[in-house]
This record gives C-alpha cells, structure tokens and sequence, in this order.
C-alpha cells in the first residue's frame, strides 16, 4: 500500500472551473500551479510533475477551455442568429477530427438579438443546426452541444429543420418556424434527415433540470426573460406540450416527464427522441471532451476549485464532476471563493476538502480584487498539508 | 518509513489558544475535537485518540488553561493591589506540588485600580510578591510567573520587597514604595531574601520585546497608559535608570540591553539579575506548564490554532510554540480567524499549513458569531485530507 518511493515524482491535476467574476479557469490553474510549487519549495522538495486542465460547465468560457485542451484554434463559419439574421459562429473540433463542439448560443443566443425587439414566438435553434451540419458533413462521430442561454423556446424544432427534418401541419405544409409554428405540427418527416445525423454520438449539456411543460417548464420560467408575455408563455408552453404528443406518438419517448427536457427553450424535445442525444452536466461533457479521466488516471493528487462549492455542486458543477472521475483514493482538494459543503458532505461526492480562499474577514469585492494571490495562497497550504501528511508515521 | 498498521488509532493533539473575542481556548479544542470526529465518520475511520490541551499565551486565560491541564482549581489568598489595598488574588500549584503558578495581574493588574485616581509613580508589584512568598513556603522547585496588564512601574522592587529585599537610600533607609523610590536608591541589601527564593527556577513570561528605559522603555511607552504625565514618565524612566545602574554595580548584569526587560513596568530589572529569572514567551511557558511537548511525543497530527496566524505569531504566540515542540515530521495544522501567513512563512516556522475560518466573504462579527461552527467545519476539512493524505499511493 505504501510502496511510493520518496524519490518518485508526484503527479498533480490541476482541473478547476473557473471564478466567476474574477478569474478564467486557465488563470484559476496557473494561480493553483505557483501556489503548488510554493509548497513543493517551502518542503524542499522540487520533484512534481503537474498537469493542468481548466475546465468549464457547459456555460461561458467552455469552447475556449475545450479549444485550449485539444490545443486547436476555435474555427468559424457563417450561420444565422435566432431571428434568422446572418453571423459568423464559432465552433471546433478535435485535433483527430472525431470530435465536434458546439456553444448553441454561439448562434441562437440571447444577447445577439439584444439589438431587436423580443420575437420570443418567432426565435428559433435554425443556426444552431446549420453549425451541427457543418460537423455532419465533416464527418465527426461525435457532437458536443453545450445549450443555455439561448433565445428561442422552439423545442430544437430549427435544429432539426437544418438537418433536413420537416415539422408538417394537417395539411402537410411546413409550419412556421420558432416556437409560433409547433401547435400546428401534425407530423414530423424524416425523410430528408442528413444522413450521418443517426449515426454519430450526440451528447447535449443541459444547465437545468426543468421539465418541458407546465409552470417549471420552459416557456413559463425562462420565456419571460426572452421576451415572452403572459399569452406568448401559454401559447408557447401548449405549443411544446404538442411537439412532445405528436413525438410521443411517432417514437414512443415521452419528453413531458424528463427532467431537463425545458432547457434552451425545450431543446431537448426533439434531439433526445429523434438524433438519440444524450443529457448530460456541462462538466461532465467537458470531462469528456478534454479527456480528464484519462489525464488523472495517474494522479497522486487532484485539484479543483470554483466560485462557490455548495448544495449546488452536488448536482453536477465542476468540482464534483472532477472528484466523480479522480481515481480511488486519490485526494481531490476544492479551492472555492466560498466553501458552504461540509466535511461530510464533501466526503460523500468524493471530494476530500475544501478550503476557502478567505483568509479572514473580508468582503466579496476584497477576495474577487485578489483571487490570483489567494488562490495560490490557499493552494500552498492544501497542498503542504498533502505532502507532510504523505510521510505520517 | 510507512510503517503505521492500517489498524492503529492515530494519535491527535489538540492544543489551541483562545480565539479572541470569541471562544475561550476550551472551546475552541472542543470545536476542534468534534471537526476531527466529523472527518473520522466521514471517511468511516473511528479508531482515533485525542488529547485536548488547551493553550494560553500568558494573558488572559491562561490560569485558566494551566489550572485545567493540571486537574486543579485555582486558589485564593489574600494579598494587595497595585496601591496596597487588601485583595483577594488567585494563584496555582500543579498536582505534585512542584510547579506554581502566578498570574501578576490577579494582584498589580490596571483594571484592579480603575476605581481609584491614577497614582502611577506610587503603584507597586509588592502584592505579587506575597503571592510568590506563598509558593515559597508551600516549598515549589518552580515559579512560573505571567506579567502583563500590569499598574506599576517599579522595576519589580515590590516584588522583592515582599521577599525580603531591602532597597535603600544613601542614608542606608528603605526607599519609598514604586516607581517614586527608585531614583533613591544606592544599594540593595538582600539578607532578609526568603531562603528558598534562589533555590527555584524562575520563569517569568513577558508579552514584549521592549528595553527597560527610553523612548522605547516601559515609562515611556507603558506609563500613559497607567496614568503618567509627560512628568511622571521622565522621572520613572531616570528611576528605572538608576536601578539598572546599581543591580549592574551588584550583580555585573547590563538589564539596560536586554529586550523584554520593559515588559511590566520594569519588573525583570531585578527579576532576572538578582533572582536568575529566564524571560521566555508566555506561550512556551504555558507549553511549559501544561507539559505540551510530553503530551505530543506520539502525536500522529497535531491541530492548533488563534485568533490571527501572522507575523506576530513567528515571536512566540501559541501557534508556532506548538510547532516548535511538535515532533519532527508530525504536520501541523492551525486553524485561525485570520490567516496571514504564506505557505513559505509557516514552513519556515514549523506550521505545516494554516487555514482561515472564513467560508468565503465574511465580516469579523459574522465570524465571530459562528465561530465554534466555523471551527468545526474548518477543521473536518483539513484532517479529512490528512487522513486521505496518508493513503496517498
């Protein structure tokens, strides 16, 4: 059990998300980095070998740290926003191409159409589509798509017109696009449906656990930030509860009991019972796509951190879905602005510790203005502890 | 190295002092101990052994602290304050009756004279003294004695006085009582001295660095605050003079050079030459007292903790005294209000690393308030990760 030589180099993975309002996930691990040879050279010893990982859950910032892991360059092509306007949208792929990303509000995002009054019945995942095209026609086996943030509550019905689905009223014609168009959907025809569009993997992180209809749905919580009044809220929330009868009735998955399935506007809706997409946490999508389980398959030591490490973490934010992939009995020390978990319940989803980066009385502006310094700070001591701990008698 | 059977209960020592302001230094190894049970439970490990000591730095609560670590209460005899007024003072004898204990200001303490005008120049330590004869009879091998918080300036003279020494005048008369007589002294008579009193080890806990006279001396930087005049500090500071002058014709010891030796209005002027005193911090004579570093020689972790860890701490506050006694390889930990300190900084001190009880933006009233949670919550943490530390592979 103990058979580490004293001279063999410990192996740390630096993997955090990043501090909101103060530090990027790249600065988060270069902060943890320094603060972890300060240890290393206060104990006097040099031999370490670090990996660094940042991470990102699914919202801002995770193309740039799914880019930085796969060591490519965001790529861009033309597409249009959710009211069918033209923009050029980032997206990437993997190094080996067998991989593509996708920000969903790249595209059909909510603050590229801040400029023009809410059409929250017309805004639709169009876009979105023609960048997951894009992929299909490159080939790739797998699709990660991040959604959230987005402006349209159409069910992922763009989407999958840009893929060459057709949504079809009683008399066969195509409905109008965005959410306007779905109470009129009498069949879906899949006739036209790119043809790689089965065959590769879709993995879709969803940011919230909201059903598809109903008060928590996704026309009534997040249709009034899109613009949605009280009759838009109704005519688009019966509009989803048809899409998912009439893909009940052609596939026989029901999407109205799926906790997720009101995200980005019922996204989900369609992508889950049509293109076989998977759900899955934003971190855990990042986990994937960057690879870390495999890069701590030999850590000695795991390092993560966040804004805040709370009730919420435990429902699948980065520090936990770091911790759920470290190896067994691999410490995994959380380095958070604010620590709200216990011992014993940081325990049960496998972190170690935690430890604030406060080091005392201070406000949030104080700790935000010095998150660099702190983090490394508070890092040091972690990781001292780790190290003196290592030679227990 | 890594020879600890999987199955033998570690050895924790809990010895903090007091966070000030908030828990008393019982309270806060109690907070302690139920943090490092928490951790226990958490990874399901309930073989533990833990030793509370809680610590003092020779102010306030420290008779506390060194009665309970003996198992005794303290006792009372009647003495006098700091203007000769009859008092009731508490002291201490540890079980075996070897060691006693003083706490100066049960007797010369400032707030004891708050209800009479200040009589700065007339304010003696002769009380303690009494105190001292006490545990002279009662035969103790040891005196340890805590000053601070004193009323007078007399360079100690009271204190001996009530041993028996005489300070005399050039008439060959005993001066006046305080800081008043001093400049009149010409010699020092010290054949009524108790019998026993250079027969005890002496060791006298001073909470400053600073030089018996001058601008930096104990009349000028610590008589306004008993209640000197610009006057009265001119004439206690040439007095503190003159009796350095004429212990260094007696005994050749310089006590004008000597740091510290203004800590109590003066008191190690004569303590130190004339009775062999040793000045040490007060926390290593708490450590002392309490037998610390006996207690630690099997320790496997040691926790400590105070109000603020910083740079203070590295002259000798409760924190880095536990560190200095902590057996080699043992880590360290401390647990503070405030932690100020860098990895590198504690190393260097012994402190393995240090963390605040700040869960993230706080105000010291917050932290105040929850301070024994805090405690807790903090400590479960950092012993969680020594315990999944020590599996490290």
């Amino acid at each position: 059990m103990h058979d580490h030589p004293a001279g063999k180099p410990l192996t740390i993975v630096i993997a955090p998300d990043s501090f909101k309002g103060s530090l990027s996930a790249a600065e988060a691990a270069a902060a943890m980095a320094d603060g972890t040879r300060d240890a290393f050279l206060a104990l006097g010893r040099p031999e370490i070998r670090l990996t660094l990982c940042p991470m990102a859950d699914g919202g801002e910032g995770t193309l740039d740290a799914i880019t930085a892991a796969w060591g490519a360059l965001p790529r861009t092509m033309l597409t249009v926003d959710a009211l069918g306007r033209r923009r050029r949208a980032r997206y990437a792929t993997s190094a080996d191409g067998r991989i593509g990303f996708i920000e969903a509000a790249e595209s059909n995002g909510l603050p590229l159409v801040a400029d023009a009054p809410p059409q929250p019945q017309r805004a639709d995942t169009f876009g979105v589509g023609l960048l997951a095209r894009e992929l299909l026609d490159q080939r790739v086996d797998e699709i990660l798509l991040c959604v959230g943030g987005s402006a349209s509550t159409d069910g992922g019905t763009g989407l999958l017109a840009a893929l060459g689905v057709r949504f079809l009223d009683i008399a066969g014609l195509p409905v109008a696009p965005g959410g306007a168009g779905l109470a009129q959907i009498a069949s879906i025809d899949l006739a036209g449906l790119h043809p790689h569009a089965r065959a590769v993997r879709w993995r879709v992180a969803v940011d919230v656990n909201n059903p598809l209809c109903g008060p928590a749905g996704a026309a009534a919580v997040f249709g009034p930030q899109k613009g949605a009044r009280p009759r838009d809220v109704a005519e688009l929330d019966a509009g989803l509860a048809r899409l998912a009868a009439i893909v009940f009735a052609e596939t026989g998955e029901n999407m109205l009991d799926r906790p997720g399935a009101g995200a980005a506007g019922g996204m989900p809706a369609t992508l889950v019972p049509l293109l076989r997409a998977e759900l899955v946490p934003g971190s855990t999508l990042v986990a994937a796509a960057v690879d870390l389980a495999r890069k701590m398959t030999s850590a000695d030591l795991v390092l993560t951190g966040e804004g805040s490490f709370d009730a919420q973490s435990l429902g699948g934010k980065v520090a936990v879905a770091v911790a759920r992939l470290a190896p067994a009995g691999c410490p995994v020390v959380v380095i958070a602005g604010r620590v709200e978990l216990s011992a014993v319940d940081s325990a049960a989803s496998g972190v170690t510790a935690a430890f604030s980066i406060a080091g005392g009385p201070a406000t949030l502006d104080d700790l935000q203005a010095h998150a660099a310094e702190r983090v490394r700070e508070t890092t040091a001591h972690a990781v001292a502890l780790v190290l003196q701990s290592r030679n227990l008698r």
